[in-house]
């Protein structure tokens, strides 16, 4: 530990409490084993999880993959408190390690049960020493002044991540944009439900934001021969932080477009389109989602007709964010009359559409097709506007096609391509709303004097402002050290269990932030306001956070508890 | 238990989980009264509690009042399941009972840290077997989702009360009125910002609710010789299922001013301004607090200059609440010069002033007096919209002083008078957004289909319910006994504590039912979505969250254990 804890007085975890944290952190790493084995057990069937059983089991696979993510994210914390940090991510990570112990060994009560393990061992758990070291240093009043104190002092840049110079110019160039450009246009595009207007979306092409997943060789800034998710991550959370809805969500659609070209496009359809979507002309939009079906992709129902030259496209999608605004759709369709292929029936076409800055339009084609689309209007998230969107005989050519007629029937997996990094994404867009939203309670904690002091003397908002700190920064580390992961090839799972716990956590930090604020924090004109709407949709989209937790990361553990196949996907 | 668990299948709380509960809650109370007495031993100088002491142990203070919270809210909901009861409402009780026991132990060590109690007490209460039945039988995976299923089967018709017949008729009435008007009309109104229309204004009025609180003898419809706050509950909650915004908050300033006027105003005020509050001609507002000083009364500084005949007051006040389309706003000024008499140099003044349905209104008065008012932008809790105010020299005359010369100085104890009642209106209107919500909730699962079947099918849609049926049964039983206390001159901190628990279970509830319905809830078309903003402001007016917890519910929670003067206040 440095020896700023001098600065803040009491604030010094101390190492004994951190090797408390350690050690028991390994006891409870061993009792979420045994109980994701014996859970992943009750779910076999011939060698394999059931699916049927698996739905049996939601209740507990629920409470394993929240406390799965606490867990994963609690020892991030703790490892990267080296020696030398200061003394506020020591504390910082001994506070988010006894919340989330605590919680953890609660959400494993409701798993041991199911799986006809005795509770003892997680009792005692709680009994040893190590539990009161760790209760008292971690979370006690007198840590959690300290830490709030310390919090106070650092204007939100908590949970630091090592980066290289390349990173580390990307985000002080993003955080300065975030802070000078887009800021100041957030609160009008909100409220006025603007569409991200080109004074944002010319300098972020110029910046090269579109390309930011596409290798150099097609234009973008990607190296050729791997993949930069960190670089997504710096870049999406940085943007985030002056806005989740006109600026930080922007890159996710030419990602995913972009990595199913990589994935699955002819060799003339990657030239020719990777560099236009580098260049975000056109920008562009990913239809998935149908108003009947959400995360169940294999009932997708929008319907390709083939005909001379082409195909003809009939039916209707959801929540398509920027479909408006976007000059080209990637629509999930389904190329096969045979429903019962499910998600094997799927494929990837390419619809161009002339740029609407309306909430309304419709596409009339020589010949009688048609594509209208409407802006939903939402609670927040406003900007890019989500669209419903109704094919009529829409005529698309065969060209576009992804991966022209060896591309037929893989759309499914071509999506997959692009959703870690989408989910990736969106927990940056937690990371940078949390930091927002902290950042904000910080100033106004200083501002505002109530009963003759500022608020952050006050030891109840320094608890508050610890341990939105403690989230924000363990939510960052777990968001970058899945983002290194990935780029090594693994950490698929990682990847929906950090957007699972980022996403929930900026729910909670933007819902702490405002209610610091008061009335003020309930009013438009207060930028609080809109992180606590905005976080609203982080659990909804890019995976809602049942399916995440159940189909993937409780899967997932399982999985891997058992040694099956499809383990660490 | 009735026999209805025969419908539910596995939905049979049983009488030994039952007793088991009933007993660990005993051993639970006995370890919270020990903690809240140490920890007001820590607060004591001179055997009064003192300020300093009190705000130096905030961090504990704030949990041992959510502590204590969960646990009257548990005991309630325990001692409310008589040996007839349906099942579904012990499988309730003891679910709500199960996770309250597990947060109040956790809040506990951190009061038992401060109070430098052994942490052992609380240890043994986890280790016992009542707790493995109550764990089980409460919030195990089998017993969320056969409570679920009986959730999902009730339409939210949940936590039933005894009610008398004006009261049962009261009831009946007020939801048919919030269902048939009051529901179609919310969305425009909270869509467009509207102003609260006469078309709801006008048939409340003919309802009376406007005299809820004013005795029968002053035209209003409440016992002369008592209070009936539980008729005020029972309203407000049928209400704010309809609206929150547009009908469910109406009846909270009347209720204040009229109790004020009650309690301090002279027989002419009465006779003259009971009668058209009771008639809600004109509608009232209350004008509290200030932008600089939000809880902190003793500070306010809008002062009133004495003058031939009358005031005139200068300064600023906010968040006043339909004072644009009130007729006279009951504003607490401070009519003695010296500011360092804090509440004792507080006035109440009534000023009269047009009726607006705008969004800005200005009024001048011969003389030069101005008062000025903008409607600040929320997002939520739209229709009555809440003011800045600005007065310059705006003259009040003397008959306008509640209580005339005697009232002088008396403003804060007469505002008092109906802060009371305020708060439990707010439990109220949280308890009718959460049935509301709940509601919505159970009729999207019904309708949904996911994965082939409707997603009130799913073990772990069935859990949410469960738990979001908890709450809201756990918060109207609770709501309704306190409601009987202060009907019989008690309760004073228990309508505070009904109050958090309410208004934060309305946020839980309300996040779940948005997230049931996926990206449908976060549509400003899905009435859910409402909810959710709407219900983001209960925990910051009428007394914010933190103010309560420490000023109000600690502190007479350690005056009672300590056996000091004010202890029931």
């Amino acid at each position: 530990m440095k020896d700023d804890a001098r600065a803040c007085p009491g604030l010094d975890p101390g190492t004994a409490a951190l090797a408390a944290a350690r050690r028991l952190l390994g006891g409870v790493r061993a009792a979420f084993d045994a109980g994701t084995l014996a859970l992943g057990r009750q779910c076999l069937s011939n060698g394999r999880l059931d699916g049927r059983k698996l739905d049996q089991q939601q209740v507990a696979s629920f409470e394993l993959a929240w406390a799965g993510a606490d867990l994963l994210a609690s020892e991030t914390a703790l490892a990267a408190v080296a020696d030398d940090a200061p003394a506020i991510e020591g504390a910082l990570a001994l506070l988010f390690a006894a919340d989330a112990v605590a919680s953890v060994l609660d959400k494993l009560e409701t798993v041991y049960l199911e799986a006809g393990l005795d509770l003892a061992a997680l009792r005692q758990l709680r009994a040893g020493t190590d539990w009161d070291l760790l209760r008292a240093a971690g979370s006690g009043a007198r840590a959690l002044e300290a830490a709030g104190r310390a919090v106070a002092a650092s204007d939100g840049e908590l949970g630091p991540v090592a980066l290289d110079e390349q990173h580390a110019l990307a985000q002080d160039a993003f955080r300065r944009f975030a802070a000078d450009v887009v800021a100041p246009q957030a609160e009008a595009i909100h409220r006025h439900d603007r569409t991200v207007p080109e004074s944002l979306l010319q300098p972020l092409r110029e910046m090269g934001v579109f390309g930011l997943a596409i290798p150099e060789r097609f234009g973008g800034s990607s190296p050729n021969d791997r993949e930069d998710t960190l670089l997504m991550v710096v870049v999406t959370e940085a943007l985030s932080e002056g806005s989740l809805a006109a600026a930080g969500s922007l890159i996710t659609r030419p990602e995913i477009l972009s990595r199913a070209l990589m994935a699955g496009g002819t060799e003339a359809q990657k030239a020719s389109w990777l560099p236009r979507l580098a260049a975000g002309d056109p920008l562009c939009a990913i239809a998935i989602t149908e108003p009947d079906y959400g995360s169940d992709v294999a009932g997708l129902a929008l319907r390709g007709t083939k005909v001379e030259g082409g195909w003809r496209l009939t039916g209707a999608k959801t929540w398509c964010t920027f479909a408006g605004k976007a000059g080209v759709l990637m629509v999930v369709t389904r190329t096969h009359p045979d429903r019962s292929l499910g998600h094997k029936g799927l494929s990837l076409l390419l619809v161009e559409k002339p740029s609407f800055d309306t909430h309304e339009f419709s596409v009339e084609q020589e010949g009688g097709g048609r594509l209208t689309g409407r802006a939903i209007p939402t609670i927040g998230y406003r900007g890019m506007h989500s669209f419903d969107l109704s094919f009529e005989d829409f005529f698309v050519p065969d060209a576009n096609v992804v991966g022209g007629e060896a591309g037929l029937g893989q759309g499914f997996y071509l999506t997959m391509a692009g959703m870690v990094g989408g989910r990736m994404q969106t927990a940056a867009r937690a990371c940078g709303v949390m930091r927002a939203a902290l950042r904000a309670a910080i100033r106004y904690g200083h501002d505002r004097k109530v009963f003759g002091s500022p608020l952050v003397d006050f030891p109840l908002t320094q608890a508050k402002l610890a341990r939105m700190g403690a989230r924000l920064a363990a939510c960052r580390r777990l968001a970058y050290r899945v983002a290194g992961l990935i780029d090594a090839g693994q950490g698929r799972m990682e990847a929906s269990l950090v957007k699972l716990l980022a996403c929930r956590s900026a729910e909670m930090v933007t819902r702490e932030a405002l209610q610091l604020h008061g009335g003020m924090g309930y009013a438009e004109e207060t930028p609080v306001s809109r992180y606590f709407v905005d976080a609203r949709v982080l659990s909804i989209f890019e995976g809602a956070e049942e399916t995440l937790a159940l189909k993937v990361v409780a899967r997932g553990l399982m999985e891997r508890a058992l040694g099956l196949a499809g383990a660490g996907a």
